[in-house]
């Protein structure tokens, strides 16, 4: 359907011989992503919100229309608003600090999932340790599921809020996140939706899932880094105080006294990456250019082959469902006899880009009973050559390593 | 000297009618600050820090280049650090959060300058109104300057920090930070310099100011958005605890606990803007290859002509100093008559972008019995065909008001 979607990202095709297998860390741009950087400084570069002048209204009229892009994006709630961070992990801090110092008191629980990435769990952590409050984690079973009965169990009327990524960022599985959202809130919990490892591949409508909070970080669905943004139900945003203080949040400022402007302004101090919110609006309409359905059938087939040539070498231990069907994008896993680290320096000097270690996911890998995998994460500029490339320098690297011969 | 410095920005070269004096809210890039950020889309992106592949590598040395770069053009003394952030208001807000907080008890008394933007001031009437500590103002004497007096009667032995501006963006006139410095470190205060109106313009050696602490905003020093400057003493970073939380800021993370990495890494967690860091890079390169030499000669040229050509009519009324020597590059003025948004408004009509407003500085303008000002504020891309057009625009809005033929 889209061919040479590769020549549409500079970086790779300015390295041919590149097999890039790291999205999940983050995304190679397209022309258009970058181009959109150089127009912005040539075109309309400007304090936004502050001038009356022509260039500053343009800057204004940019950022405030990446926010309406994202909104029709997510298909956001009418009831919820976007806020603007510098990743990510800004964004749930964002959430911790503001809602989660302020709305959870001594003796609440917070409940998380083991498989979060530490930007979802250590600022929940924080929360909980100087609030006095009780941290629990949503564990796996066997087949790497978080089970219904372990949702009724774990959720209950203490909860004050949960926060879950919608997909792990180490095993590819995807979180039952409509679930612990339904639970959730028949019993009065506000949910935080790490949608990181989710957006850049599964379709997501805010309206039908209406978490509380979600956020996702932009640098890994095609947008440049430097910007994050926060989605949250605007009642909130109402009743909870400001992250940051100073120039563009406030209404009336005293010598003693401040009062705060508006959500979502409230929470957006100081000059903002208008440059980066045009990377994201353009990052956002390469993703509809290509749509969800080919992006959603492209991740499928590299990952069912990925699976089905890793299976088939006997020294590979994946780590995580042994089913394609049951991950997005995402395979860890291990070499027999070779550590992680190794491999990924033997396949870089393969040209193979990978990622060892922990994954910011160390007490998922604690619970698991290892402390790193080889992860491989698809993008839609992978093709099935790229993994013949990474099964060869695998063989290579056991012959290296003197299992050739077996 | 430099000749055509105006031909290497971009925006000013397509726009050849503009005319740009709202530099103080944010500066115009160069082609080599813009290039930078493709170049680094095109060759080297990835997540830096985690990946033992080639262009993580290259992308973890281009940002830990940065941080070397901002630690000699500073000539940062060996016991600071350099951490980055979103913007300058980030790095105040941190300060603020993990010293404050942290650091500043009940009965503290917390002084801050009245020429503060509300970046410098908001933060520290937050953390003095959560830790019951008083907040004091070093007032401005009629003449706009805050005398060795007024330093001698607020700073005491009872003041835990300092916050001040280096340069006052509404007023332009420069703080005496050096001798607030020493005063301070006679007492044991710390002290906060926020840099953002300063380092554009002032050549600034930190090994011989010494502050504790000290911000600055590279967008306005030609440099992208999205990216803001810490640099700050070494042995009170390793104390504080930090601000935000998420990966790459770690060392172990169990369920209920987490040990935090070294500093500077321990206050930067989640993907950071290395693109950003590579434009400031680039824009710090920049300012060298014009010398500061140049940038003070230029700035002092342009504010005299600007500040005598307003002088010379009637209906101008200067906000601040009457004399050029005293302000750096922001002139603030009324129009007797027209209010400052009108004259915004009409100024852009004629393709000149002013600012009009308390420029986040309500509590400065309230002192000075003031609700807005008209703000120039100049860089080294300014010509004086740029006041004369200012000032011939100057004349059409009071003729447009109806005064022409006094």
């Amino acid at each position: 359907m889209h061919n040479n979607i590769k020549t549409q990202f500079p970086l790779l095709n300015n390295n041919k011989n590149l097999v890039y297998l790291d999205s999940a860390a983050t995304s190679q741009k397209p022309y258009s992503v970058i181009n959109a950087l150089t127009e912005y400084y040539n075109n309309a570069n400007a304090n936004p919100h502050r001038g009356a002048y022509s260039i500053s209204i343009e800057s204004t009229r940019i950022y405030e229309e990446g926010r309406e892009k994202i909104k029709r994006f997510l298909n956001l709630p009418s009831s919820h608003e976007v806020i603007f961070t510098k990743n990510n992990t800004e964004a749930i801090n964002l959430v911790a600090y503001s809602y989660g110092l302020n709305f959870i008191n001594e003796g609440d629980e917070v409940l998380i999932a083991i498989t979060e990435h530490h930007s979802n769990l250590i600022p929940w952590q924080q929360v909980a340790k100087v609030k006095n409050a009780k941290l629990n984690y949503l564990y796996l079973n066997e087949d790497y599921e978080i089970t219904d009965e372990e949702i009724k169990n774990k959720l209950t009327e203490k909860t004050k809020i949960v926060a879950i990524g919608q997909v792990s960022n180490v095993l590819g599985t995807v979180n039952p996140v409509d679930k612990v959202i339904k639970r959730a809130h028949e019993l009065n919990a506000k949910v935080m939706i790490d949608g990181a490892q989710g957006l850049p591949h599964l379709k997501t409508d805010l309206s039908k899932l209406t978490p509380d909070f979600y956020s996702f970080s932009p640098h890994k669905i095609f947008a440049p880094m430097g910007i994050g943004v926060l989605c949250a139900d605007k009642n909130l945003l109402e009743e909870m105080p400001p992250f940051m203080f100073g120039g563009d949040m406030v209404e009336y400022v005293y010598e003693q006294e401040t009062t705060f402007d508006e959500v979502p302004h409230k929470f957006e101090a100081g000059t903002q990456h208008v440059e980066g919110v045009l990377g994201l609006t353009k990052a956002l309409e390469f993703v509809e250019y290509l749509g969800y359905d080919y992006i959603e059938e492209t991740d499928r087939e590299l990952t069912e082959y990925a699976q089905e040539r890793l299976n088939s070498l006997p020294y590979i231990k994946i780590i995580g469902p042994k089913e394609a069907s049951k991950k997005i994008a995402v395979i860890s896993f291990l070499v027999d006899g070779i550590h992680p680290h190794d491999i990924a320096t033997i396949l870089d000097s393969k040209g193979i880009a990978v990622r060892a270690g922990n994954h910011c996911a160390q007490p998922l890998l604690r619970f698991l009973g290892i402390n790193s995998t080889i992860r491989i994460s698809l993008s839609i500029y992978n093709e099935k050559a790229d993994i013949d490339k990474l099964i060869d320098a695998l063989e290579y690297a056991r012959r290296l390593f003197g299992y050739g011969h077996e």
